[in-house]
Formats: structure tokens, sequence, C-alpha cells
């Protein structure tokens, strides 16, 4: 079977990665359905934005599925704990950060999981990547593969030999500059997209946390200026 | 460290198996923070028998998180497809059956897993079991394998070797009988727990789906009768 005649399960966030990683899915001929949860995060100004760039994007469907993780708290995206502001690559490099939201792409990948299967489909693509990233654990090549093997036992599709789930993370190894370059020539209007974990109550991005400024940095590596960030 | 020093996170639905299980992690000296999922099932009446159990147990905390999986569907227990009564207990091993929620427990031992790693706890336990079931494959040696597997990979405090999360699943290798008999040597009281997955709008047990004839056949090889089915 092709892509083309393949469905795909796309987690969307509304920021950067998750939409160009919509955009390269629908490239290889998937039919995707676009998976955004509400979970309480602070910035849910990115919400508005996955809605704007699943209709940009013209996927199959579009769901929002609501979780309250403030419930267990735990991480600054979720609790009242300070985001941090300004810190350098080399310190985003140096420890898993306070914005890690505990389980949180186990969480996700499982709820694409449950999507995938009621849908028939096997492939499921998610952002993460491995490089200019805020060193979760739950974006590393070791972590996709182990959900991937679990996966396969977890599930009734898989175990009857329907087919094998795929957790697809194309930008897994690349730099923000690439995946920007790569988005742009696909024609992603990152202005649609989101990105900053801490925006103002107006929704705008604040440029100085984890997130803001390895979009600045990809952005100015990429020889581009970010529009979303030129318009806030 | 032992046991008495411990958190755990319990899975309760408020049926038989996890309010078993809840007993026994409580034997064992754990404290234990039960975790109850609001998933938009079919038999919604179960939500409150796992209050009631998790009073009665006298939990460290107890947390009900809504969920819905009616969203994607593909089950009996969260769509318009009938369930399933009165089948054999062979027909019930021969095959998978329409009463499977795509991801189910997947979902569910993530959101264990996010609630531990905010506790500070490595101690998941759940009710599965892979005999006396209705052959999901969630439910598998295998697949809590690779999930405690994932789960190490996944999270901050395992990264950071601040300990390393184990799936406990004791009644894995039980069958419905020696749950109950277990269960009762604890002093669980049967009479709070639901498992029926067809109850009546009254919330009354029905007796024939694959839930309700499995725990039937359990206290009659027990040779106790069923408190809650006796009261129905």
């Amino acid at each position: 079977m092709s892509a083309k005649d393949r469905t795909a399960v796309v987690l969307l966030s509304g920021g950067l990665d998750s939409s160009t990683v919509l955009a390269l899915a629908i490239s290889q001929g998937y039919r995707c359905h676009a998976l955004t949860i509400a979970y309480g995060q602070r910035h849910q100004v990115e919400l508005a934005a996955a809605a704007r760039v699943a209709g940009a994007a013209g996927v199959a469907g579009h769901k929002t599925l609501a979780l309250d993780l403030r419930m267990f708290g735990g991480s600054a995206l979720t609790a009242d704990i300070p985001v941090p502001h300004g810190r350098s690559m080399d310190s985003m490099a140096s420890h898993i950060p306070c914005t890690y939201v505990p389980a949180r792409n186990t969480i996700f990948l499982s709820l694409a999981l449950a999507h995938a299967e009621t849908l028939g489909a096997f492939d499921i693509f998610a952002g993460m990547n491995a490089l200019d990233y805020s060193g979760y654990p739950d974006c590393r090549p070791e972590y996709l593969a182990a959900f991937e093997a679990m996966a396969n036992l977890a599930t009734r599709d898989a175990v009857e030999g329907k087919g094998r789930y795929r957790i697809h993370a194309p930008l897994l190894r690349l730099g923000k500059a690439d995946i920007i370059r790569l988005g742009a020539a696909m024609g992603v209007d990152y202005s649609l997209t989101h990105s900053c974990y801490d925006p103002t109550p107006a929704g705008k991005a604040c440029g100085t946390c984890d997130s803001c400024l390895l979009r600045l940095k990809g952005f100015q590596e990429a020889g581009m200026s970010d529009p979303a960030l030129a318009a806030t």
C-alpha cells in the first residue's frame, strides 16, 4: 500500500514543528487526521493556531480533545511554576527544564494511537526533535522506538496482524533552521503558528522563553524573519 | 526503601479487579493515590463505585480525570455498538471482542505515569489479568513489560536516575475465583464494586455481559455469592 492510500494521525499542537510535520505527511500523500490536545496548557492560544494550521493544510479531519493535566500539575506549563526566560542554549541543553510536562508525549501518542486504531490507520506523525530542543526525555529516538514497540503489543489491529503501527518523527534529527527551511519549501505559513510558552494575555509571544528563543534562532540561522514573532 | 515509605498510583475503575489491587497495594504498605478515568464509558455507574471503594480503602488521594474517548469511538463501551450478552467462555477466549476500547490501557497507564511522576512515585498498580479475561491485547504480560520499558525512557525522574518505574499487575496470572478469594481474605467489600458493561438506567448489573459472566463464574468457583449482583 503506498502512502497515497494511507490514512495518518498527526499530533498537531499549533507550533512550528508539528505544523511542518503535517505539511510533510500531506506532501507524502497521507490522508491526515490532525489531533490536538487541550491539556490545560498555559499557552492555550496554541489551540487556535492548531485550528488555523489544520484548516490551511486541508486535513481530512481535526479533533481537539480536552484533558486537564493541571489536575496533576508538576510543570511550568500546567501549574503555577514560572516559565524560565532568557536562558542560554547551553543552559537548555544541560538539564531537563521545568517546562517538561510529566509523561506528556506518552499521553499524546497514546491518544493518537487510539484515534489511529479507530480510523484503521497505522501511521502516526509527531513533531519531536532531538536537536535544538529543550532536553525533554520523551523527544529522544530511543523513547520513540520503545513507544512503537509497545504500541504494536497494545492494540487489536496489530495483534490480529492487520498492520504494524509506525511512529513517524521526521524532524527528529533536524535542527530548527532545517525544519524551517523544509516547511518554507513546502509552503507552510508560519504566521499561522504559535510556539511561545508564556504569551501575554492577548496571546502575543514573549520572545524570551526557551521555545521563542529556539524559534528565533532557527529563523535567524535559516536567514528568514519569523512572521509570527514579527507580527507581535 | 521499603514499601512502607513508598507512594503508589493505583488505577481504580471501581470494578472487582482494581478494587482488589488497591487493597493489595495498601496491605503491602504503599501510600496509595487512586486514579479513575471518566472516559465516557457506557457504564458510568462504575465512577461512583470507584469513589465508594477509594473511600472505604482509606486512600491518600483519589482523582477522577475526564477524558471523552467517545470522541474516537470504536468500542461497544464508547460508541453505539451493542454489548454482547450470553457469550460462552470459549467464545470470549477465541477473539478480541467489541468491548475492547482502542489503546485504553495505554492511555490509562500513561496518565498514571504522569500522576506518579508528579507525586515522585515510581510504583503503578493496575488490575489487568490474563486469565478469565476478555482477550484484550493490553492485558498481556508482554504488553505490560513493553509499557514499563517505555515509561523508563519517557520520564525525567527515570532518565535522571531518581528511580525506576514499575508497573505492578499482581492479578495478571490469577483466575477470577483466586482474585475474589484474595480480596475477601483482605476484607474487600465487593458490594461496593461494579463490573457490568451494560447496566440498566438505574445502574443495575445485567448479569449476561462478558464482565458479569466472568464475575459470576468467579464467585461461583470461589464458593461465594456476589454481594453486588445479589443486590440487583
